[in-house]
C-alpha cells in the first residue's frame, strides 16, 4: 500500500545495477499477477546490455534513462508460447485474432504493475514508456519478437538517483462512478479540473508554451490528432503483421 | 509484496458489505497508477445496487460472484471526460482513434491493479472478469457508457467465503527472456509445461472431459476459435460504434 500511494515516476537513475535476487523477485511478482484462465498469455524482455539498450532508445524517442536505467523491461501480449504448447500437444490454437490479442495485452499489463510495485517494494525506481506502442514495428525487430508477440508497454527500472514531488491527480470523483456511468456536466468539467489549471506549474507551461489553455497543450502539443492517427495506422498493421487480426473463421 | 505473493482470485464471498472509507481508499490507491502525461484517461463504475448488478450478470456468464460479491468495478477506457474538457478550453481533441483507446486501456488497466492490490492489502479479496471484453456492447447499456468509454475489466471485491491455495504458475523462465526474445523449441515447451501436466488437477480435467491433453481443453471447451472470432467483431464493432476506430486525418 505505501509503495503505491508513494508512486513516482523516476526519470534518473543511479548507475547501480539491480542484483540478480532483486530483479528474480521482482519478476516473480509479476507472475503471480491475475491472468486469463491461468493461460500466461504474456513475456517480459529483461534488457540489460549497453549496446540493445541504445538499439532500444529511439523506440522511445532517445528519453535518456532508457540508456541510464540499468534494467529495461518490455511486457509483451505473447500468444506464441501459448500456440507452441497446442501445436504441440494435439491441439489447433484460435488465438490470431483481435480478441486474444486484448486478452493478452491484458494479462501484460497486470503483469507489468505487479512487476512495477513490487519493484518500488524494493527501493528501486520505474517509469512506464508509453512510446512502447508507438514504436512496436521497431521493438519487435530490435527484440526479435515473433509472430504472435506484441509490445505493449515498457518500463525502465533502477535506484533512483532524485525523487521528484507526488504528481497531481484530478479528485477521486472525477474517475469513479457510482453504480452507472454520469457523464459530466460544463459545470463538472470546471471543477473537476479546476485545482489542475490552477497549479502553478500548469502557469509556466502556459508561458513557455504560449497557450491559452492547458489542454491546447495535450492537443496542440503532446498528443496530436496528426500523431495518434499515424501511431494508430502503425500499431493494427503491427497486430495485422503479428498475426492478431484473422477475425474471420 | 505480501499481498501480491498471496493474490488468489476469490469466488465466494460473504454478504458484508464494504465500509465506505476502505472502498474509497482502494479507488484512490487506483488513481496513483502511472498513466499517460497524467491524463488519466480511464473511469472506475462501482457498482453496489442489487438490481444493476443482476443486470451485469449476464453479461459476465452469470457467474454467482456478480451478484454475490458487494462490489463490481468496471473498469473504462474514457476518452470522454478528457475530450469534454478540451473542448470547454478552446483545444481540440484528436483522440477518437485507435491509439487513443489502447492508451486509455492502458491506464485503466494499470489503475484496476493498483485497486485490486490495495484491496487485497486490506484483507479484501477480488475477482478479474475477462467476460468484460466478451460482452462490451451488453455493459455500455446497463451502464450507460458514451462514446470515448469502453470497458475493458472487472473486478468483484469484498470479504472472502473461502481462501483458495494458491494457483500453480509456469517457471519463470517460461515468460522472462534476457535480452532478447528466445523463441521456443519443442524442448523448451516440453521442459515449461512439464509440471502444469503433470498436476493432478490436470489428471482430473482430462478425465472429466475426456480429452487426451491439457492443451485441448483450452482450444476445445474454455477458449475456443469460434468464440473468439465472434467475440473479436463484437470488440471491435464496440470500438467503432464508441468512436475509437477514425483512423484517418
Amino acid at each position: 500500500m505505501k509503495a503505491i500511494m508513494n508512486h513516482r515516476s523516476i526519470r534518473k537513475y543511479k548507475t547501480n545495477r539491480i542484483d540478480d535476487a532483486i530483479l528474480n523477485e521482482i519478476l516473480l511478482a509479476g507472475t503471480r499477477a491475475s491472468n486469463t484462465g491461468n493461460m500466461q498469455v504474456y513475456s517480459i524482455v529483461v534488457t540489460t546490455d549497453a549496446e540493445i539498450k541504445k538499439q532500444l532508445a529511439p523506440c522511445h524517442f532517445n528519453q535518456a534513462m532508457v540508456t541510464q536505467a540499468p534494467v529495461v523491461l518490455t511486457f509483451c501480449a505473447d500468444f506464441n508460447r501459448f500456440s507452441k504448447w497446442c501445436e504441440q500437444r494435439k491441439a489447433t490454437p484460435g488465438y490470431d485474432n483481435f480478441l486474444s490479442f486484448t486478452t493478452a495485452a491484458i494479462d501484460a499489463l497486470l503483469a507489468a504493475q505487479n512487476v512495477c510495485i513490487a519493484a518500488e517494494d524494493k527501493g528501486l525506481g520505474i517509469c512506464y514508456l508509453g512510446t512502447t506502442t508507438y514504436t512496436a514495428a521497431k521493438i519487435i525487430e530490435v527484440l526479435g519478437l515473433p509472430k504472435g508477440v506484441v509490445p505493449i508497454t515498457t518500463a525502465v527500472v533502477g535506484y533512483p538517483e532524485t525523487i521528484p514531488e507526488l504528481t497531481d491527480r484530478l479528485p477521486l470523483e472525477a474517475v469513479v462512478h457510482r453504480e452507472v456511468y454520469h457523464d459530466y456536466s460544463p459545470d463538472d468539467i470546471n471543477r473537476l479540473y479546476a485545482e489542475k489549471e490552477a497549479m502553478p506549474s500548469t502557469k509556466q507551461l502556459l508561458e513557455e508554451n504560449k497557450k491559452e489553455t492547458l489542454a491546447q497543450i495535450f492537443t496542440d502539443n503532446r498528443y496530436t490528432k496528426k500523431d495518434n492517427v499515424a501511431f494508430s495506422k502503425a500499431f493494427l498493421k503491427v497486430l495485422h503483421d503479428q498475426g492478431f487480426m484473422n477475425n474471420e473463421e
